[in-house]
């Protein structure tokens, strides 16, 4: 059982904290039982598993919970923490998202969760975005980031028509698979060049939806109009 | 301009960050510009707004930046922060929602938003919701909270058909407005007693969502039908 703060592993949890940390060596925390299951379902190997306790088995390594819940960054009474290695993918699938811009590390981890229920391609991150793999957005994904792995590309290389969701833009377009639908910032940062301006219907009097909401009805749209023909 | 962390306006904003306080006053505090103005644009008057530097006029009362920027909740710079009288309305219209056991107040704040921009009807808080007054359920309702203030009743009183959504229930089903979309906790604790049971429609292998983009998904939907007849 790991007893000192100084334990490499914890030291190591501590730093992946950092965009930084988690660049250089590739590797991401999940924090929590919810998480850790996740993995296992989608058949992600972890590195390492740090549990509250004394039981050490396989790549699990027990650890002095208060020392473990110190190393947490989501809070209060976490008892196991995995470390793994960051997956990403090309682009792919008839659906897919692209983001630009979108800073908010849950926002990020929440439309990964959606793209999972409703595409089948991936989420692409574009420029100026939240690392998919910080603790934020890992929890925002509800796990999906192990069965979803987030992708890279540029926006000119996205592999499809370029749907760019704008505030006030029509909300009727047609497009055939394969689509991309584009997101920007909340304030106004959005990828030039898109092949189609979309927006979110609704009520008068209202113009915009958080970035998370609207790709997440955007997604929707497209799943409910393939699965009606 | 105010220029002691000991003056009353400042310590009641200090203290408006807890429920507790909330309750007892009827106010709630909200921070940032894009807030504020959203307040005016929805004709709602604060009780007072601080604003930082030396520029005192009408109900504006400037504040030195350090000592309104420790005041603040949400974190750096805010420049600006009103307070306002909490309103509650009835429960009303077509389409609205009702929440039970959404603890978080992103989430509420995040539905309050949704239902602006899907339904004519108020989001309903039921019990063990986070305070829609909260500041990050406030934040996160981009305003919403101020032309569309949340409602209190009981489940039994809900105004219309209510539609329980629960994963892996049918996604079709029938009901003529006036609606109430009821919506649990992401740990199972929803209100017994619905009228009918829906889920969102979704790809195989997953059947949640957080709280916030079921509810979005699920008033959009409504929204859309009403719209296309």
């Amino acid at each position: 059982m790991i007893t000192s703060a100084d334990n490499q592993k914890l030291k190591q949890i501590r730093k992946l904290q950092t965009k930084r940390e988690r660049a250089r060596s590739g590797l991401f925390v999940a924090e929590g039982e919810d998480l850790v299951e996740a993995a296992d379902e989608a058949g992600i190997e972890p590195e390492y598993v740090l549990v509250a306790g004394d039981s050490d088995y396989g790549n699990r390594i027990g650890v002095d919970p208060q020392l473990l819940a110190d190393a947490s960054v989501l809070g209060s009474g976490t008892r196991i923490m995995g470390v793994f290695a960051q997956r990403w993918i090309d682009p792919s699938g008839d659906l897919s998202v692209y983001l630009h811009g979108v800073s908010d590390p849950g926002n990020v981890g929440t439309i990964i969760r959606s793209a999972h229920a409703f595409a089948d391609g991936p989420v692409i991150i574009g420029p100026r975005c939240a690392d998919p793999y910080a603790p934020k957005a890992v929890r925002a994904s509800m796990g999906s980031i192990f069965a979803r792995p987030p992708a890279r590309a540029s926006f000119e290389d996205l592999p499809g028509t370029r749907i760019a969701f704008v505030a006030g833009a029509p909300a009727e377009y047609e497009a055939d698979a394969p689509v991309v639908l584009c997101f920007g910032s909340e304030r106004g940062d959005h990828p030039a060049g898109a092949d189609i301006e979309a927006g979110i219907p609704m009520r008068p009097g209202l113009d915009s939806l958080n970035v998370a909401m609207a790709a997440t009805v955007a997604l929707y749209d497209r799943f409910r109009m393939a699965r009606h023909g």
